[in-house]
C-alpha cells in the first residue's frame, strides 16, 4: 500500500524521464526540459520521443513510447492538446506512472477543453497514472537535476542555500517568484506548476513537499483550493512536522477575485473564509512573494521565537524607532527591560544613552563595536526577552572577530537572535558578514520585510504551542437528540420555532416558548411563560418577522397578548397571503445584553463554515465578522471571537462587567458540532441575535433560522 | 529683502567652502568632504583650516578663518563640541553666511550638551548666520559637487537619472535611504542631514527644494515636527507647486513614539494627528523608503492621472489577479469596460479570453506581441479608463519594435500609462527595455510597490484638484460676538451652561436652556422651554454629571421638576462637597438622533486640533476618530467625517435617511473658526454627544465642556 504521497514520488524522483514531442529545434517547449536535464546533470535515463529524429542531444530518439526498451517512469508530453489523450493511452500501455503535461487548449479555453479534459481525468482515475497539468509549466527538483519543465526556471543558476518547496496554480507568475527568490539567495528544491488540476492538485504538491526532509517551507501561489479537507489535512499533517506552509492567495478584492476563478475555472469561494481558516490550520496568508523570500531564513535557521517579547538593539536611533513602529504594528511587543540587564548595558554604552528597548548603542559602537557584544550578552540573560533583533555593522578591522563573538552567543542560546547587519547596497559585505554565512547563522537585509517576516514566525511558534493545549483539541462530535428521520421531512427555510426546537435538541439555549394556534393558547401559555412575552408569527415563508409587522414584543397582560395574537396573525397574512403559518409563537421576553450573530454558511470548497460577529450595525455596516471552518476546536471558537474589533464590548467596557464568554464559546462549539454532524442536510444557519449575558449568566438564542438543503 | 529660502542659498550654492579641523588623515571625519568635494569636482574655493598644517590634499591650509584671504560662504565645522562656540564667533567675524556643524555633544547628551546648543542658537538668532547641526552627518548637492558631508553618502556613485531632495532628522537611517534608492537608479539632487536643529529645521530644507526647478520630489524622515504651522505653509507651497512631499514619519507605535521623542528631543506630538494634518495638506506619509524609490520614476515622468480607473493588461492572469487585489485594496478602481473597447482587443485576443478588467493576453502575447499595442490603443480610447497598468515582456525579435509602438502610445496621450515590464532579476533587461528609457518613459518593476506608489499618486492628484474647489478654501474666520475681555475673567474648566453659551457665541446649536437659582425658577424655566426637560448641575467642578448623579433625564411634570431640582443638587454636593455650584440647568429633552463627538485639543506642534467620531462605544471602544488641525475648509470637515468606519452610519442605513451633514459640516467649521481665533486661550473643547438629525433636520449640542488655558 502507497503512502499517500508516495503516488507523487514518480514526479520527482524518476529513473527514467520520456519526452513526447522532444525536438532538436531549440526553440520549442520540448527542448528546454531535455537541454535542461543534461545540463543539471540528472543521473537517470532520458528518452526523447519523435519519430523525425534518430537522435537528439546525443541520446537514441524513439518512434513512440511502445518502443523504448526499458521502464519510463516519468513521461513530460510536449505535443498538441488533440494528440494528448492518446499519448496517455500509450503511457499506460507501457506503466508509466506520472505524466506532466506541459499542452494547453484544455479547460481554459472553455467547453471543448473541459470536454478535453474530463476524458483525461477520468482516464487518469480509472487507469492510477498520475497527472501534473495540462497547461502546466512543469515541475523540477533541484536536487536531483529532474528539470521537467519549459520554462525560464530551468536557466537561473542554483544558490547553495535551499530549503523551500514552491506549489504554483499560476505558471507564469510562479516563475516570476521563484527568480526573485533565487536572486534575493532563497533556493528552492521543488518547484510545481500545477496548471489545470485535471488529476492532481496544489495540496497534493504541498503534501509530498511538507514530507521531505530536505525542505524546511513549503510556499505556495493559490487561487482557489479545490478540497478545503484535503487542505485542512496537509495543514495539519504540517504543523505535527512544524513546516510552515506560507500562502499566497489572491482574490482578496471582488474584482480579483472574480478573475481568479474565470482564469482557472476553480471555485474561488469567499476569500474572507480563508483567512479564518488559514488562522485555525496555521497557514500563513502572504500578500506578495517577499515575504516567503524574507522569511526563508528563519525556517532554515530552524529556531522557534518561544514568544512575541522583543529587545531592539540598533545603531541608529532612527532605525531603531523604525523597527520599534514595525514591530510594535505587527502585535509583537517590546516589553520593559529588566533594571540589571540595562545596567549591564550601562556599563558600556554612553552615559547619556538611556539602555532602553530599543536601545540605541549610538555612535559609541563606531569606534567600540565589542559594545555590541556585552549588550546581546546582557539580553541574553533577561527571561524578559524572547527575541533579539540586532541591527550593526561589521567593517574592518573588527568584522570578523565581532562576528566570531555573536556566533558565539548565538550558538549558546536558544532564544531568537535577528542579525541585521547594515550592508549599503552595491558595496561588499564584508569577511564580518562572510563569517557570520559561514557559521550557518541566518542574516537579513531589509529591515521592514524582516520584521514582518519575524512577527509571522512569531504567530506561526504561537500556533505550534497553542495546538498542544486542551482547549485546541476539536471534540469528537456526538449524535444530536434529533432524529434525522424527522429532518428528512422538512425542507427549505424552517421557521423560528422548528430552527429553535433543532438547535435546541442540540443542547443551544433558545428562549423559552410555545406555538399557540389561537388565542386561548397564546394566553394560557404566556401565563406560563410569565410576562413579559413575545409574540411571533411563526412560518417558514415569513423569515422577516420585524419586516411583516407580525411580531409584538413586550407584552404584559393577558388582554395584550389576546390583542397581539390578532395582529401578528392578521399582519402576517397581510405581508404574504399564500404564506405557511404554523401559528403564533409565545414567547419569553429577553432581558437586555450584549447581541451577537451566529451564522452557518456552506461554503462550496470548505464546506459549513461558521461566522461570528456582533449584531446590528457592526456586522450590516461595519462587516466586524470573523470566520472558522467547522469543526472547530474551543481555541478556535474563542480566537474567533476575540478577533472582531467589537470584542471590547464582549470583554466589558466603561465599568461594565465581562460577557459570558464561556456559554458563548459552548454554543459555537455546539454549533460546530451541529453542522459538522448534518453537513449533508442544513444549508444554512443564522442565530440572530444570540443575548450574551454577563460571565456566569448564560446566552439565549432570541430569533434563530435554519435552510436545509434542498434535495 | 531675502525670499523664504534665499538664505539656504549658502549651504547649497556656497562659491566658497572652509574646513574647520581639516585634517589629512583619511579616516577623520573632516578630510571626507574634503576628499569629495576634489572627487565631485566642486568649482569653489576650498579653504582647509588647521593651525597644525600648511596644506592638504593639494589646499593652501590656513591657520584660522581670519587668516583666509577671500570671502567665505559655508564653512564645515568638524571640532569638538568645546570648541563649536568660539568658531561660531570667527564665522561671524568673517562675514560667513552658513555653517554645517557635525560635532555631537549637544543637546543628545543631556542637560550639559542642551545648554552649549542653547548658546549656539542664541548666537545664530542674534548675529543671522544660518546653521546645519549640530550632531549632522551634513549635507550634499550633488549637481554642483557640493559634499559637505562625513557620511558614506559621498563615496556613492551618483545615476544619471535624479529629480529627488531629502531631509532627514536620521542621519544614519537618512544614508541608509539615500544607498538604497541610488542602488534601485533614484538619484538625489539634495540630501540635509538637520542633526538637532539648533537653528535651521527640517521645514526649512523642505521649502528650499520644493523652490528648486530640478526636483520633482521631496522626501523626508521625520521624528517629529519643530513647528506644525510653519510645515503646513511649506506643504501649501509645494501644493501649489504641484511637487509631492512624501514623508516616512515614525513614531505610531507608543514605544516608538517615545523613543523617538528622546531620540531627537523634539515634540513627537500625537501620531494619529499626523495622520490628519498630512492628508490636509497633501503629504504623502510612508512607512517605508521603498515607497519613495517606488514613486519616484512617477513624478520624473510628470504625468498626474486624471482620476483612479485603472485597467489592467497583463501576460500572466496570476499576475493580473494580483495586481487587481492590490488596486482595489488601495482605493483604486477596475471599472468594467465599454463593449467598444472588449470588441476592439477581443478581434486580437484569443477566442477563449474574456477581454474583461483585468485583461490577461494568455500565452498568445508571448508569439504576437504586438497584441499589446492594440490593447493599449483599445484602451487609450476607453474614457472610463484613467490608467492603464501595463505588464508585458520585451523579447527578441519584437523587443526593440514593441518599444517603439508603445513610446509612440505614450506620447499620442496625457493618460497616465505604467510600463511594468517583465525583467528576470540577474537577467539583462534587453534592447526593448532600454529603448523605453532612452525615451525617457518610466519603467518599473516591483508590480506590488507600484501599484502602491501608483495610488499614492492618484491619492496626491485628487487632493490637487480637490483644493482648486471652492469647499477646500480655508474661510477667513470672524470674530464671534463673544468678548475676549468676559473670557478672561474666567479659567480652567467651564461649566456646562458656560461653555455653551460660548459656542452658541460662535452660531453653534445647542440645547435651549436656562440656568436656575431655586425650584420655583427650575419650573418656570421648564415651562417656558416646554416638557420633557433635562436638569443637570451646572458646576466647573463636576464635569462627569451621570457618574455624579447630579442629572435627571426626561421630567414631563412640574412636579418632577421640583423633585429633580432637589436630587440633583442634593447628589452633587455629596458627590463633591466643596464643588462651586452656579445653579441647575434647566435644557430641553433631545429627541434621539445619532450622537457623535467633536473634540478640540492643542497640539504641542500643530496647536489646536479637532477630534471627529461617533458618540459612545465607537470613540471609546473601537477608537474610530479623525483629525483635522485648525483652521479646516469645509471640504477638510467632510472628509474627516467620511474617513471613520461608523460613516455608513451617518450615510443611512437599514432604510434610515441620511445625516445632516450639512449640519454637521457647519458646527465643524464654527468649532475651527472659534478655537482658531482664540487659540491662546482655549485648551480643550469637547462637544459631547453633538446630536445629529436626519437631512435639513439639523444638529444640537446636548453637552459640553471647555476648558482655557491657565495663564
Amino acid at each position: 500500500m502507497l503512502n499517500d504521497v508516495d503516488y507523487l514520488k514518480q514526479f520527482f524522483e524518476p529513473e527514467s524521464i520520456a519526452i513526447l514531442g522532444a525536438s532538436s529545434d531549440t526553440t520549442k517547449p520540448s527542448s528546454k526540459p531535455h537541454v535542461s536535464l543534461i545540463k543539471r546533470g540528472y543521473k537517470g535515463k532520458i528518452y526523447p520521443v519523435n519519430p523525425n529524429y534518430n537522435e537528439i542531444f546525443g541520446h537514441k530518439c524513439y518512434p513512440s513510447l511502445a518502443d523504448i526498451p526499458g521502464k519510463v517512469d516519468l513521461v513530460i508530453i510536449s505535443i498538441p492538446a488533440q494528440g494528448v489523450y492518446a499519448a496517455l493511452e500509450q503511457c499506460i500501455a507501457k506503466g508509466v506512472c506520472a505524466a506532466v503535461i506541459f499542452s494547453s487548449g484544455f479547460a481554459e479555453i472553455g467547453l471543448e477543453g473541459r470536454l478535453l479534459q474530463e476524458k483525461i481525468t477520468a482516464l487518469a482515475k480509472e487507469s492510477g497514472i498520475r497527472l501534473c497539468g495540462p497547461n502546466s509549466v512543469g515541475l523540477i527538483n533541484t536536487i536531483n537535476g529532474v528539470m521537467a519543465s519549459f520554462a525560464h526556471i530551468v536557466d537561473i543558476p542554483d544558490v547553495a542555500s535551499k530549503s523551500v518547496g514552491f506549489v504554483t496554480q499560476s505558471g507564469a507568475y510562479g516563475v516570476l517568484i521563484y527568480a526573485e527568490a533565487l536572486a534575493n539567495g532563497v533556493g528552492f528544491n521543488y518547484f510545481v506548476s500545477v496548471g489545470n488540476e485535471a488529476d492532481t492538485e496544489f495540496a497534493d504538491f504541498l503534501e509530498y513537499m511538507i514530507h521531505d526532509s530536505a525542505t524546511k517551507l513549503v510556499g505556495g501561489y493559490l487561487e482557489g483550493a479545490r478540497d478545503g479537507a484535503k487542505l485542512r489535512r496537509v495543514a495539519e499533517k504540517a504543523a505535527k512536522l512544524q513546516k510552515p506552509i506560507m500562502i499566497m492567495k489572491v482574490g482578496r478584492s471582488k474584482v480579483g477575485a472574480k478573475a481568479a476563478s474565470s482564469h482557472t475555472g476553480s471555485l474561488a469561494g469567499v476569500d474572507q473564509i480563508y483567512d479564518g481558516f488559514f488562522k485555525q490550520t496555521g497557514i500563513i496568508r502572504i500578500d506578495g512573494y517577499e515575504e516567503l523570500i524574507a522569511f526563508a531564513p528563519f525556517t532554515s535557521a530552524g529556531r522557534l521565537p518561544q514568544g512575541k517579547n522583543v529587545a531592539i538593539l540598533s545603531i541608529s536611533g532612527g532605525i531603531g524607532v523604525t523597527l520599534a513602529d514595525a514591530c510594535e504594528g505587527l502585535g509583537l511587543t517590546l516589553p520593559m527591560l529588566k533594571e540589571s540587564t540595562m545596567a549591564k548595558m550601562k556599563e558600556v554604552l554612553p552615559f547619556f544613552a538611556s539602555a532602553q528597548n530599543p536601545i540605541d548603542m549610538t555612535g559609541k559602537y563606531m569606534t567600540h563595536p565589542h559594545i555590541l557584544l556585552t549588550c546581546l550578552n546582557a539580553l541574553l540573560e533577561d527571561d524578559s526577552i524572547d527575541i533579539i533583533f540586532a541591527n550593526f555593522e561589521l567593517f574592518e578591522p573588527y568584522g570578523v572577530e565581532i562576528a566570531r563573538g555573536i556566533i558565539d552567543i548565538y550558538n549558546s542560546t536558544s532564544k531568537t537572535i535577528v542579525l541585521n547587519p547594515w550592508v549599503y547596497p552595491g558595496t561588499d559585505e564584508g569577511e564580518g558578514v562572510r563569517e557570520l554565512r559561514r557559521a550557518g547563522l541566518p542574516v537579513f537585509f531589509n529591515p521592514t520585510l524582516t520584521v514582518r517576516a519575524l512577527a509571522q514566525m512569531a504567530d506561526y511558534a504561537e500556533f505550534l504551542r497553542k495546538r498542544k493545549n486542551r482547549e485546541y483539541q476539536i471534540p469528537v462530535t456526538t449524535r444530536g437528540e434529533r432524529s434525522k428521520v424527522e429532518l428528512n421531512d422538512l425542507e427549505g427555510v424552517l421557521s423560528e420555532g422548528i430552527s429553535k426546537n433543532l438547535l435546541a435538541s442540540y443542547g443551544i439555549p433558545v428562549t423559552k416558548e410555545s406555538l399557540a394556534q389561537n388565542e386561548d393558547e397564546a394566553a394560557s401559555m404566556a401565563g406560563q411563560i410569565g410576562y413579559p412575552v413575545v409574540l411571533k408569527v411563526d412560518s417558514p415563508d415569513i423569515p422577516h418577522k420585524t419586516e411583516a409587522n407580525a411580531l409584538k414584543l413586550n407584552l404584559s397582560t393577558e388582554e395584550e397578548v389576546r390583542r397581539a395574537y390578532k395582529i401578528v396573525l392578521q399582519n402576517a397574512k397581510k405581508h404574504k397571503p399564500d404564506a405557511r403559518i404554523n401559528g403564533v409563537l409565545v414567547q419569553e421576553m429577553l432581558s437586555e445584553g450584549i447581541e451577537v450573530i451566529i451564522g452557518v454558511t456552506r461554503d462550496k470548497v470548505f464546506g459549513p463554515t461558521i461566522m461570528f460577529g456582533l449584531g446590528g450595525i457592526y456586522v450590516e455596516v461595519l462587516k466586524d465578522v470573523s470566520f472558522r471552518v467547522a469543526p472547530l476546536s474551543p481555541g478556535d471558537a474563542l480566537d474567533m471571537i476575540k478577533e472582531i474589533k467589537g470584542f471590547e464590548l464582549l470583554k466589558g467596557v466603561r465599568g461594565k462587567p465581562s460577557a459570558d464568554l464561556d456559554a458563548l464559546v459552548d454554543v459555537i462549539m455546539k454549533v460546530s458540532a451541529m453542522v459538522t454532524e448534518l453537513k449533508d442536510q442544513v444549508e444554512e444557519l443564522d442565530i440572530n441575535p444570540l443575548i450574551v449575558y454577563p460571565a456566569k449568566m448564560g446566552v439565549k438564542a432570541a430569533d434563530a433560522m435554519v435552510v436545509l438543503r434542498s434535495s
